[in-house]
């Protein structure tokens, strides 16, 4: 804690140090606001002149030539006059003081050698010793509407970085490098794997044939999967009457993250499903239900619909339609904590697969302060809760907790994914829910012949294919395991004169089920092993006289290079092996 | 045609006999409209007196009685006021002769022995001799109100079969028995295979786990025969923008039969899918194409939304969301023909793997006089029609032509299967479209390097699941083949002392991935088979002492009874390679 505010406080006076910095270099400039932000700082200008990336170098030079004299910055409390008289020459300062200067309140400064500035404070307390010259870089120039609005001058926003260390400054500047080549936006144009069209609309995702395959693998993987666990099956439509989100609380309580209605047969109004909860329980509701049946495990790849801003939208991340690997396991309140332990052990035994190792649980809870946010009485939610963290003791996995971020209807426990390159992701979110069962008057006669309303766990241990796979191009940076790499022997014959028997060897692949793709384009062999390495293809066979006479293939593996002449069958077999055992 | 017409007569006039007959039975009923409809007629009524099933015997008797003496009718003109008189006991016919008369028109009258009936003609002309008595049955009683018109009085509806022969007549007997029993509403809720609920809204399937599994494995093989065939899997979002179906001409041209609108961000206006091939379009152009990537086949299982007025639903025949088996290949013109004809051989590969063998073609063709409903150009549609027609001159599938039921882009060929219950159903809608490619603005370079826009052919062998899963249970009468059945083995221990090795082979069957379900309720052994043959299980595996003893299993296969004691082992390998080959 102590360390971000003393970073906070680097960044913050390395703002004031780019004001005088441009000024100096720039006489005339009218600096805006300039505050610390995550991993540095950014500072608002009017620039007297012309600006561009390759002034950066220049801007950073000067400030390390100010820095040295910058031992400390002197406070000044000063009347609204004095303040505007001193800043006449700033139209955006100006509009600042008047502001601030409201009720007859005094006026801040906080001046440094050569630089009067308008500020309340937050500054370290002797830059030219707290600030490490080699700890911070100047890095980009953006346009900024002045205050955000657009109906104002556009300034220019230079943006910085800072950290305490040298190394911490390299590690981020090499991550935000890893980032960029890992980025799924780019990588799944790169690599053909899907796009988001202004002619279908934002936040909804066209898969891609290449695209398709890894979304179809993963459900493959996970339907197997679920079966193996016990799970059954069940498949609902993706729009619903109103009435059903009245019963289960999404209208009102989740209105505004749904899409509009569509009014149908004259006033009944259609929503698109945000949730497959309803649907589910409507399943399980279609019969009587004994005690013997429960643990009832219900799972869909369900398609549901949510009504995000258009700002808020981010690639795969964060979309407006997405399919979940979605369940709910309707059990008696006994079984509840065994059910949500071994859910909390699918999602160990799916991420480890995969790879991710780094992950932990927030527990979300309600905010008490602001109760008409959710639904449902006291017992429950504590009583829910309780069984969460009973739960969750028995796991290894860390916790935090978070305040005011449960869902309406009780608290939930997200699984934040750590990507490879630092970000954080939440992919799944589970509950035991104590609210919908009575809510649907769902039921069970139990082995007492009670009427009973069953416990609902819901569950997504693999999120949505969106966001999962959004996750995991940057995970494998595109490189994906050979099960589920799109195409996972790329063959690529010398010459056109070894192109029949290159065909013959991709239909062959083919036919045992292998993803094989044949470069019959007319370009050197050089030229197609680097096309076939850019779209990461895990397996290349090269076919040329020397292989073919043979009957061999030379192989060059992805991360590992030429693999040399190899017999076709025992190469065959070794992929097919990687692919049953999901290899990484 | 003739004998059509001739039936038609007979019908009408066994409407007259039963007003005689009634008549005679109940003094004072008052006959209202009685026409000849598909396979019989019926005849309304206000019934002096109660009517009930058991009456109809008695009804059908007192026709038999009556026809000999029917030798032919006698036609009567009259005036108003003495038609008027000598129906003057009869409100209905009062206010018929009212409305008949307007304009001073004559009144017609059509008597037989015993019965004076208001009637224009239609009948057979000698009764006794043309009507077999031995032909026609009076089956059932219904309510309808005078003239349809739930503002009126309800009358007693008497309905009648009437055929040639007493064969035809029994044969119908026996298809509607049939069709009782195979319905798939009753078996679809019999077997618990779906749902169709209230709260959810009519049209929308909720498919249970059972009848997902059977989703899900016509899913799973059409999509590894489609990889076998050379299609690719593309996965589009269930909502556009309006602009991508005003591209299409969906809107204004299938407005109709479309959701409405949901307004988003403003005023941009959102559609459900009516189809997938926008979508599949935006796949399409989201890259550019060289002439060595086509033909590009496009697969996918689409779930699109269409509005059906509720009238016209009918199960999961007639519904309002489906999810089709889809597919659009993209092609040169020249390539369009053979395409069309693979297309039409992957029906027949699918029929024939499911013992489906009566289907013809309809081939749906503009209506020259109605051109306002279609779009394109006159020579598009000549060409389109002349590479379909080329295309099917090389099957053996005989084909009729159906005018003014063409797309609004184009003819197309549906695939109309007949069902064992003499049902036919409209499975599958295919075409060769030359428009929406012009439309979209979809393009690929030619091998002479100029750009041209490539033939677009839509096909959808297995139709949308809901119709043709409707289908299958009806065609199957709920005994789907081992490969598609829900449950394939019940495992029934003769006691409960059996229910442990019983519950061993029950998992074991399951780790071999076979579709097991263990008896387990506290029932005599005669009723846990009576359960199981009820589910139409194809297998039923009986465990008692003997079988423990000696490590067998006692089998009972479905419409074979008992197979005796057999070898565990053996019995399994037998149930996979069922599997494996899709034995009927």
């Amino acid at each position: 804690m102590k360390d971000t505010e003393k970073l906070q406080k680097i960044r913050h006076t390395l703002a004031h140090l780019t004001v005088a910095a441009v000024r100096a270099i720039w006489p005339g400039s009218q600096n805006a606001i300039g505050p610390a932000i995550e991993n540095g700082f950014y500072q608002d200008f009017e620039i007297a002149g012309t600006v561009t990336d390759e002034d950066l170098p220049k801007i950073e030079a000067k400030i390390r030539e100010l820095l040295p004299a910058w031992t400390h910055f002197e406070k000044k409390e000063v009347t609204e006059a004095e303040a505007l008289k001193e800043f006449s020459w700033n139209t955006y300062k100006t509009e600042l003081i008047h502001e601030f200067a409201t009720g007859g309140k005094t006026i801040t400064f906080h001046n440094a050698p050569g630089l009067i500035d308008l500020c309340k404070g937050g500054h370290t307390e002797h830059p030219n010793k707290d600030i490490n010259p080699e700890a911070f870089k100047i890095v980009r120039i953006a346009g900024a509407y002045w205050r955000g609005d657009k109906n104002n001058k556009m300034l220019t926003r230079i943006y910085g970085l800072a950290f305490d260390t040298k190394q911490e400054l390299e590690a981020y500047l090499t991550m935000l490098e890893e980032a960029k080549k890992r980025d799924h936006r780019k990588l799944g144009k790169e690599l053909d794997l899907f796009s988001i069209r202004d002619e279908v609309g934002p936040g909804l995702v066209l898969w891609h044939p290449k695209g398709t395959i890894i979304k179809e693998e993963l459900e493959r993987w996970g339907k197997e999967t679920e079966r193996a666990w016990g799970y059954q099956r069940v498949s609902t439509p993706h729009i619903t009457k109103a009435d059903l989100f009245y019963t289960s609380g999404h209208l009102p309580y989740y209105k505004d993250d749904m899409y509009p209605p569509m009014k149908l047969d004259g006033d009944e109004e259609y929503f698109l499903k945000p949730m497959n909860c309803p649907h589910h329980h409507m399943v399980y509701s279609a019969r009587p239900h004994s005690y013997r049946d429960l643990p009832l495990r219900y799972a869909e790849y369900g398609s549901v619909y949510r009504y995000e801003a258009s700002g808020e939208l981010f690639g795969l991340m964060r979309v407006r339609g997405m399919t979940q690997n979605d369940s709910h396991i309707y059990c008696t309140q006994e079984q509840a904590v065994d059910e949500f332990v071994n859910v909390m052990k699918l999602h160990e035994y799916y991420y480890k697969t995969l790879g991710v190792h780094e992950y932990h649980l927030e527990l979300a809870l309600r905010d008490p302060k602001n109760t008409k946010k959710y639904h449902g009485d006291e017992s429950m939610w504590l009583l829910a809760e309780k069984l969460m963290r009973e739960a969750v003791a028995r796991t290894d996995i860390p916790m935090v907790e978070e305040i005011g971020s449960a869902a309406f209807y009780g608290p939930k426990i997200d699984f934040i994914i750590h990507s490879s390159i630092g970000r954080e992701f939440a992919i799944s979110t589970n509950q035991i829910d104590l609210f919908m069962g009575q809510r649907f008057g769902l039921k069970y006669v139990d082995s007492d012949g009670k009427e009973k309303t069953p416990v609902i766990i819901h569950r997504a241990p693999l999120g949505s294919h969106e966001r999962f796979i959004g996750f995991l191009i940057e995970h494998f940076a595109g490189a994906f395991p050979v099960w589920l790499a799109p195409v996972q022997i790329a063959v690529l014959p010398i010459s056109d004169k070894h192109l029949e028997e290159a065909g013959k060897v991709t239909a062959y692949l083919k036919t045992l089920g292998l993803r094989a793709e044949l470069y019959d384009q007319n370009e050197s062999i050089g030229k197609k092993i680097r096309n076939a390495e850019l779209m990461k293809i895990p397996y290349l066979f090269v076919m040329g006289d020397k292989e073919i006479e043979a009957k061999k293939i030379a192989v060059r593996q992805r991360g590992k290079g030429d693999l040399g002449i190899q017999d076709p069958a025992e190469v065959v077999a070794r992929i097919q092996e990687e692919i049953k055992t999901k290899a990484l």
